[in-house]
């Protein structure tokens, strides 16, 4: 009755566990969303003022492509990192989300094959069972920080039916940063086996330690296979406005971007006014500030989970999310406990099981991902909980 | 090397001619744009004030399904025409556009069939070449201004691979309007045939000299199968802010619609707040206001049209468009040498040739489609350039 590749859509782990939480909600227990990337940063003042400025008397419909002072302010902010795209390179999409269904619409037939390190962003499955794609996973190790393996073994999984390679850096789930050698090497691949490349670097301020990266936007060899994804939700706290980008040199790619632009007439009219003056008054300043406070949040995870017993765990370099290992044989099982059957000082804790952004779902049976977009006394009181609740559950 | 269905893609009469009309902008000509249904009222202040008064400081996601005040605003201004549906049966998406792509992702596999009157909504094309979804044209007659054939005519064109029957009313690009019966036969056939019915009613309050027409959402004996497609672009002048809806009473296909609204996460937070206010505080009043602004405009128009020589038309009964006959063998000829060759008193005007809206091209090779959200003297203007263009066009 329904499309076979609709009927295909998993739930995302990132909300799996929602249900299970309702008896802890009506219990009154607060509940801490280590599940959700949703950053508590204030969005800058400059968002709302320039709304709040927006002259006309009627909300009209923008241009299909963006407004044209946001592509301006987004070219800048590129050029500021010696990133060199044109206007008409540079199209505005309803968040990254869009960007990248309207990318892998444009590449892909159903049935082609796209290549992605897992464990990977659980809502790209959204995207491949809509469009009937084939994930084919590169495997990475969790003991190894998710490193991408050799050249050697990519380039084994590529067949007649890749069309791309495909990744997010920095890295959700994972909180890997690739290298600048590793995506080199990708970019090889990419030239050498004529496949697009299609990076999502909606996380790209958010590095920490000075991690030695670098955007696909600087590889100008490459240009038209690279396809950037990106987005202001994470970069200035604004999930909520849906201001996404793609930028590629391709002119038939972006021609195609461009039709499917029209297809939905605009995006919201508001929001890129809001966007355009992000890009054009915040800088390095800015993203320096955000980037400290991620990442005093980051030590302070670390830290403390790592001196929890069993809980296995890489530092995380960049994003807002790690995977860590739980002392449990079943992650999941052990996440709807803590929702349902556990709490300290009248809290709980909502984690997103890992499995689910794997491929290969065994690789991540006793593993989640905890995001940690949250203050530290929150961070704080839900690393308790998950120590504690560890205990009991092993002892029951 | 690109998706095949992506290269099926073809521009919307709307835009296809906005290249033409370089020449005349370079030299300073005004441009009347008929081609576009973007409305000149002004939004309601109520919009606007919503979102200054927005008092979180972080723009964060909104529920993937749409913000429940919203939901619930739009459920009261469906129970004031009695038609009820509950939280669950309401899914909040980007635009009217997203709307529809959602349904018929969820409805179709590629290869089935859509039932459509034509001339249609040129923009549905895009959305049945990404999903490459089979139209199959239901004929109607310009000279009996677009009314529905027999029922006996369209079970005619029903296949097994048909899936849904879909529609605008009131109509785009027609301005038709179906009676209640020409309704009640298609949720029949709907019922017999066991297909969707997919009812674009986004110009629902446009209906002019008391034409006796109905929701779909009144035809409550076949809820399952009824799709409403619905959005606040032209009921509130607010085509800026995307902010569509679906409402369906099968639990099923609303399961699916809630996984895509998931996939993209959210839409954008701000114009949810100002729709919400729009569906609370506006009521029948407004409603009528703006009925009363678009018939004075309506009935300048279709006099004006009319005495046209050559010009051919049906008054229009709803909606903001009409479909009129021009006294040319090529009325896409006549456009772009309107745009490029022509002026009257430094403006010129564009049109959107009806062809593309039709699956026969040949049926609407010497027609245009009009929009005539417009004040009434640029309209004037438009239609005193016409009536000079014609002439001097066929005199060359």
């Amino acid at each position: 009755m329904f499309s076979k590749n609709i009927q295909n859509l998993k739930t995302s782990p990132v909300r799996e566990l929602i249900p299970y939480s309702k008896k802890s909600k009506d219990a009154g227990i607060d509940i801490i969303h280590l599940n959700i990337g949703q950053p508590d940063l204030e969005t800058p003042k400059e968002f709302f003022e320039a709304i709040e400025s927006f002259g006309e008397k009627t909300i009209a419909y923008s241009d299909s492509s963006g407004q044209k002072e946001l592509i301006e302010s987004i070219k800048k902010y590129y050029q500021k990192m010696n990133i060199n795209y044109e206007n008409d390179e540079i199209l505005i999409t309803a968040g990254g989300s869009e960007a990248l269904l309207f990318t892998l619409m444009t590449l892909f037939n159903a049935g082609e094959e796209v290549l992605i390190p897992e464990p990977y962003y659980a809502n790209y499955n959204s995207f491949f069972a809509m469009l009937g794609i084939k994930v084919v996973g590169i495997p990475t190790k969790f003991e190894d920080n998710f490193k991408l393996p050799s050249k050697e073994v990519i380039e084994s999984l590529i067949t007649e039916k890749t069309k791309a390679i495909m990744f997010s850096n920095p890295g959700n789930p994972t909180g890997a940063v690739y290298s600048r050698d590793e995506l080199l090497m990708l970019n090889e691949i990419s030239k050498e086996k004529n496949i697009f490349m299609i990076s999502d670097e909606v996380y790209r301020e958010f590095i920490y330690d000075g991690k030695d990266t670098v955007s696909c936007g600087t590889f100008i060899d490459n240009q038209e296979r690279i396809i950037i994804i990106d987005s202001i939700s994470k970069r200035f706290s604004t999930c909520g406005a849906r201001v996404g980008t793609i930028l590629n040199k391709n002119k038939d790619f972006m021609g195609y971007i461009l039709k499917l632009c029209q297809s939905r007439l605009a995006i919201s009219t508001l929001d890129m006014i809001g966007a355009e003056a992000l890009y054009r008054c915040l800088d390095e300043k800015y993203y320096q500030s955000v980037n400290r406070k991620y990442m005093e949040r980051r030590d302070f995870l670390f830290e403390g989970l790592k001196k929890i017993d069993g809980v296995v765990l890489n530092k995380p370099e960049g994003a807002f999310y790690c995977i860590i290992e739980l002392p449990v044989e079943d992650a999941t099982d052990f996440s709807k406990w803590l929702l349902g059957e556990f709490s300290y000082e009248g809290s709980t804790v909502m984690l997103a099981p890992a499995k689910g952004f794997y491929q290969r779902e065994e690789l991540g049976l006793n593993k989640v991902r905890i995001s940690y977009a949250l203050e530290l006394d929150r961070l704080e009181k839900a690393i308790k909980t998950i120590e504690l609740g560890l205990k009991k559950y092993n002892n029951r």
